[in-house]
C-alpha cells in the first residue's frame, strides 16, 4: 500500500504541479490580503479535485497586517551613505513618514543590552547581530536560538529607551535578501519600529560601526495593522470506513510571507496535504478511519487558524486521534517527530522499518506544528515531517522562497511519507 | 574528535570556497584539456595549503577527446523544422561537416531494437527513447537502468545498420539541457555518432514521430579523438604516526564534463578528500595510519586515472587497508556503501551510532566509487559517500552542474563526515 503511493506520487508529480500553479497564480498570500482570499478558493477546487468526500471552510478571523511601500535602510558613516536590504518584521509598526535616523548600538545577546542599559541605549537603534551557529547538525536548532531576537527585540530595546530595532536576519548563509518574520510587543513597553537586515548588510554594518562607532542608520517602513478580516480554514474529508467518528487531521498552513512565494513555507505542506487525500482516492484505498486535510490561515502571524479548528474540535467534542503537519519546507524527508504519550510512541515505532527503505529514519525528535499546536497541546498526538534542513534558511521568510528551490522529487516523497503514516494510523489506531 | 571534524567544516567553510574557485577560475576541465592541466596544477597547491606533509603528481596518460563546435540537432516533420538541444556523447565519432539528415526510429529498449531489425533500422537514426523510472527511490537505481542505452546505444544500433543514434538524456526531469556522459564502441560493429537529446527534446520528438512516422532528424557534431595526452593524478598525503605503511586513500575525480562545470561531479569530491586533510591538520589530530587524498584523473571517460594508481600501488607492494571515495555529488550525507568483507562490515557497522546523530544512517549498500574500483576489485575494502540523489540527475553531465545548485552546508557536511569515518578507521584499523 505504501510503496503504492510512493509510486503514483513519484509518477505523476501532481503535488508538485500544484505547488507550481499555486506559486504562479497566486503567491505570496499574507492573511487578510486579497491574495490569502485566492488561495482559500484555489485550495477548495483542488481539495475537489483531489476527490475529497467534502470539502467545506472554517471561518477564522485573522490579523490584516501590511507591509505598505518597499523599506529603506540606509547606513550613513560620515560623509558616505549606503543603501542594505531590510525589511519590515511582521506585525511592527511603521516608522515616521520620513523614517528615523539614530545612532546604532550592536549588541549579540539581551544579556548584553541589559548591561548596556538605558544610558548608552536611549535615542539609538538597536542593532542585533546574532549569528547562526554553524555548528548543529539540525538548523532549526540554530533557529531555535537566534529566533528571539527576532520576535522581542524590539521590545527588549524600547525597555532601554531605543527608537528602533533592527535584527540580523535569520538566515544560515550570508546573502543580500533580508528574512521577515513575526514579531510581538509588550504592552508594557512603548511599540518601536522592527526591521530585518540581510546577513551581508549586518556583516557590513557590524565592520562599519567598528570602524565608526558614531555611525547612523536610516529606516524607513511604513508597515501598518488595518482591521481584522474575515478568512478560513479549508477542511477537505475523506470518510472513515469503519471508525468515521476517528478523525485524524493532516495539513500545513495556507498564509505565507508576503516578500516571496510561499513555496516551501508552506505551499509544500499544503499541496502535501492535498496530496495524501488524492492519493488515498486514486489508489483506490478507502480508509477506515477519517482523514482531513487542513489549510490552516494565519500561521505566521497569530495561529488563529490552529487556534480555531481546536476549539472548534473541541465544542463540536470530534474525536481527533491523531494530527500530523507538514512545515518545514519540502525538502528531502527524513522521518516524523512524535510528540505523544510513550505508549503510542512505541507503536509508532514499530512501523520505522516499513519506512526506511523510503529513507526515514528520523523518529526521536518531538516536534510536530505549531498549526496543530492548540491541539496536540491538550492530548491530541502530534506528528511533524521531518526533512533535511540544510537549505531550509536559505529561503525561509525571504524573497527566495520561490518555485526553482522546490524540488520535485523531495516534494512528492514527503507527501508520499505522509500518506504511508497516515494510512498505517487508519488501519491500525493509536 | 568527530564533533570536532564537523564543527570546523561547518564553520569555516574551506571546502565550499575552494569549490567557488575551483568552478570559477577553472570550470568544465574533461581529461587532455588545458582546463584539466590547470585543475591539477590547482589541486596541488591546495592539498598543500590543506597542509599534506607530502604533495606528488603520478603521471597518467589520458585520452583527448574534444567536442569541437556546438552540436545542431534538428527535427524535421514536413515543412516544419524544429531545433532541439543535442550533444554529443563522450567518446563519440562526429557527423560528416555537413551532418547527417535522416527518418527517426524510435525504441525504448534493445529488445525493440532486435525485433526491429535492419530492415527497419537500415539508414536510419535510432532514437533511444528510456525514460528514468521514477519509483525508484534512490535515482542511481533508474540511472543503472536507462544508463546501457548511452553506453552502448550506437554499437547496437549500427549492429542493424543505422546511421546514428541519439538518446534521452540521463535525466530524471524534463528539462532543456542534452546530459552527455561516455559511450562506447565495439570493434566488430561500425562506428557511428552518438547524441544525447534533452528529455523535453525526446519528448517532442517521440511526440512528432507519432504524428508523422516520416519525421527526420538531422545532427550534426563535430567532435573528435585526438591523441593521448600526459596528465596526472595528485597526491597529498598525511602519514601515520604509529602504522605509515598502512594507507587510507580519500578520493574522487579531477575531470569533469565540459558542458558543465564540474562543480558536484566530482568537484565535489576533490574539494572534500583535501578538507580531508585540511580536517586532521587544522583540529591538530595526528592518524595512526597513512591518508593519502588523491584527486584521480579521467574517471570520465576512460579511468584511466584509478587503473594507474591501482597498478603502481600493487608494484610498490603498497598496503591499501581501506579506500573511500566521494563521487555522488556534494549532497547531504546519509551513510557509507561498504564494499568489503563481512567480518570487516562488521567493524565498522558497530560504528553506526556514532553516525547518527550526523545524519548518517544508510549502511546496507555495497557502492563505492569507479576511481577505487581498480582496488575494492582486488580486495581492499572500499567506502562510498552515500548522499541524498533526488537532485543529481538534474545537474549530471549537463551544463547545470554549476555552483548555484551546490549548498554549502551539505558539501561540509560529506567531508566531515569522511573525515570521521577515516579518523576511526585509521585509529583502530580493519
Amino acid at each position: 500500500m505504501i510503496k503504492k503511493f510512493f509510486n503514483e506520487a513519484l509518477s505523476n508529480s501532481v503535488a508538485y504541479k500544484n505547488l507550481e500553479d499555486l506559486v504562479a497564480t497566486i503567491g505570496g498570500r499574507l492573511s487578510g490580503s486579497p491574495e490569502a482570499a485566492k488561495a482559500v478558493e484555489w485550495t477548495k477546487q483542488k481539495m475537489i479535485q483531489a476527490g475529497a468526500d467534502k470539502v467545506w471552510l472554517q471561518e477564522v478571523w485573522v490579523p490584516h497586517w501590511v507591509r505598505g511601500e518597499k523599506e529603506e535602510g540606509v547606513i550613513v558613516s560620515g560623509n558616505g551613505k549606503k543603501t542594505v536590504p531590510v525589511c519590515a518584521l511582521g506585525m511592527s509598526i511603521g516608522t515616521p513618514k520620513d523614517g528615523i535616523t539614530a545612532e546604532v548600538i550592536e549588541v549579540k545577546t539581551f544579556d548584553e543590552l541589559k548591561s548596556l542599559g538605558s544610558e548608552k541605549v536611549k535615542g539609538k537603534i538597536v542593532f542585533y547581530n546574532h549569528p547562526f551557529d554553524q555548528t548543529f547538525i539540525n538548523t532549526f536548532e540554530a533557529y531555535g536560538e537566534a529566533g528571539k531576537y527576532r520576535w522581542a527585540g524590539a521590545a527588549e530595546a524600547a525597555r532601554y529607551g531605543a527608537v528602533a530595532s533592527i535584527v540580523r536576519s535569520m538566515a544560515i548563509n550570508l546573502d543580500d535578501f533580508p528574512h521577515t518574520g513575526s514579531m510581538g510587543y509588550n504592552d508594557s513597553i512603548p511599540k518601536i519600529p522592527a526591521a530585518a537586515i540581510s546577513t551581508n548588510g549586518a556583516e557590513l554594518l557590524s565592520k562599519t560601526l567598528k570602524e565608526n562607532p558614531k555611525t547612523k542608520f536610516f529606516l524607513r517602513q511604513r508597515c501598518e495593522m488595518l482591521d481584522s478580516v474575515l478568512s478560513y480554514n479549508v477542511i477537505g474529508e475523506i470518510s472513515g470506513s469503519t471508525h468515521p467518528e476517528e478523525i485524524i487531521v493532516v495539513g500545513g498552513h495556507l498564509d505565507s510571507w508576503d516578500t516571496g512565494k510561499g513555496a516551501h513555507d508552506d505551499g509544500a505542506g499544503i499541496v502535501q496535504s492535498i496530496e495524501v487525500i488524492r492519493l488515498f482516492k486514486t489508489t483506490g484505498i478507502k480508509p477506515k478511519r477519517t482523514i482531513r486535510a487542513v489549510a490552516f490561515m494565519n500561521e505566521e502571524n497569530g495561529l488563529k487558524g490552529g487556534k480555531k479548528y481546536a476549539a472548534e474540535a473541541e465544542r463540536k467534542k470530534e474525536n481527533h486521534i491523531a494530527a500530523m503537519e507538514s512545515d518545514a519546507g519540502g525538502f528531502t524527508p527524513q522521518g516524523f517527530g512524535l510528540n505523544m504519550k510513550p505508549e503510542q510512541k512505541e507503536k509508532i515505532l514499530r512501523w520505522k522499518n516499513i519506512f526506511l527503505p523510503y529513507g526515514l529514519w528520523s523518529w526521536d525528535g518531538e516536534g510536530d506544528g505549531a498549526d496543530i499546536s492548540p491541539m496536540t497541546n491538550k492530548g491530541v498526538p502530534g506528528f511533524g515531517l521531518v526533512v533535511d534542513s540544510q537549505r531550509y534558511f536559505d529561503i525561509h521568510h525571504a524573497p527566495t522562497d520561490v518555485m526553482s528551490w522546490v524540488s520535485r522529487r523531495e516534494l512528492e516523497l514527503g507527501a508520499a511519507s505522509m500518506a504511508g503514516l497516515i494510512y498505517l494510523i487508519s488501519e491500525y489506531g493509536l
